[in-house]
């Protein structure tokens, strides 16, 4: 397929308390499905520390690379959250206090009976050129700069965020897939998979190997833009999986495996 | 404190089904655990698809920079499992049936009354050079080549691999740490925070927003080698939060916030 049909991202996932294992990231799973949603192919993640060097390497190695980069996390108030600062210097503008965020922010503090101090005010630094990424949970903005768009690493704010942004990202031809299920190991079809992926190489075919109750069970999910060739092969490998059973002996499963 | 006592480690997970966010990764939260028991200090986790040039770009660029690397997924006797071609050609060597490798796999498929076919014996080609890791679940082995960790991406195999390893990792210097909860948002403490951290530049403190039941609530972690600084700097992080929950007039948390 022509490569100006794809639509690209990257998400760098900011925290050390990923690293250190102390938080269990959900973030991941979150963006993959937003992007799987939007026909966006989401190719790479990355996990970094909270350390400038590998915030500023990790974003410019990605930006050029993919159409969008998402980030989420370190964009609080204290002095570990450092991202808009990372990202100001990727992109080597400045980091002023913004406008606009800060009028967002006090019109929450006001709300609240927050008191404004330098640490609350450090959510309103946003690079130079960036417009805002609205956070309706908490007030304190993300925002976009060229393609990068960065958000907080709250899970409930985060997807508040991608919810804001989405209007605003052009999506690709939609990947469909067709799953179809197997009830013998995947060594047991890996030889006849491999050729029915020689024969259809636009319908990407990946091998998950299940453990069921009982016995070893396989999934094939068969992914492609065209409907018409996936129908195709998924044919071909429902008919493959049934001869595989017939050879085994074994029932198709169910879907309650 | 000298870099010689620090040992470092970056993930790498394998698998286009963690990108579309069909199977949500839990590998990387076990990886983080397993690193921090050893006071291994893993520093950066890449997420890749089953892509040829996409794996071996990630090992060659984290090999160099840490002490090990793990990777998981990709180890199955499916097409789609292309782990150890690419580990062959980033270390640019050959990736032949494994003797070793072959008899694990022979005897468990002789114990279950499995086929040893062409697809199966795939699970048995071993990066020249490299030694295997032992598979307690279902036989097909991992294995080692010079700094880098293969392993499944089946959780429940990976975390078996992970235990097989363990003996052979050398640890570092263990990271302690101390949680102090505070009933105040993060932005009212930043400023006090940040000036603490200042005065103890080997103890790191991250500030870690909660969304209580009813109001914001701040986990401030501190993490250091030294035992002696981190009780100083806790108390002192204590004595400050105090502070704050007095001028704010609020009950400190108790621990099921």
């Amino acid at each position: 397929m022509p490569e100006n049909t794809r639509v690209t991202a990257a998400l760098i996932v900011i925290g050390d308390e990923i690293l250190s294992g102390r938080t269990k990231d959900v973030n991941i799973g979150a963006v993959a499905d937003f992007c799987t949603d939007l026909g966006i192919d989401l190719k790479e993640v990355r996990v970094v520390a909270d350390e400038m060097d590998d915030i500023v390497a990790a974003v410019n190695a990605v930006r050029a690379r993919y159409t969008y980069v998402f980030t989420t996390g370190g964009i609080g108030p204290t002095h570990d959250d450092i991202t808009a600062d990372a990202i100001a210097a990727a992109f080597g503008v400045a980091l002023p206090i913004n406008a606009e965020a800060r009028a967002m922010l006090e019109a929450r503090w006001k709300q609240t009976g927050t008191e404004a101090n330098e640490s609350r005010l450090r959510m309103a630094r946003i690079p130079e050129g960036a417009s805002l990424i609205v956070n309706s949970v908490s007030a304190a903005p993300g925002f976009r700069i060229g393609n990068v768009h960065v958000m907080a690493g709250v899970p409930v704010i985060m997807r508040a965020m991608l919810e804001a942004i989405a209007p605003t990202l052009e999506g690709g031809r939609k990947v469909q897939s067709v799953t179809v299920k197997a009830a013998v190991g995947e060594g047991t079809i890996g030889g006849a998979l491999a050729a029915l992926q020689a024969e259809f190489p636009d319908v990407k075919m990946g091998s998950y190997p299940q453990m069921g109750k009982d016995r070893v069970m396989t999934e094939l999910v068969l992914r492609s833009e065209d409907a018409e060739r996936l129908e195709l092969a998924a044919g071909r490998v429902r008919a493959m999986v049934a001869e595989a059973h017939r050879l085994a002996g074994v029932e198709p499963p169910g879907d309650a495996y």
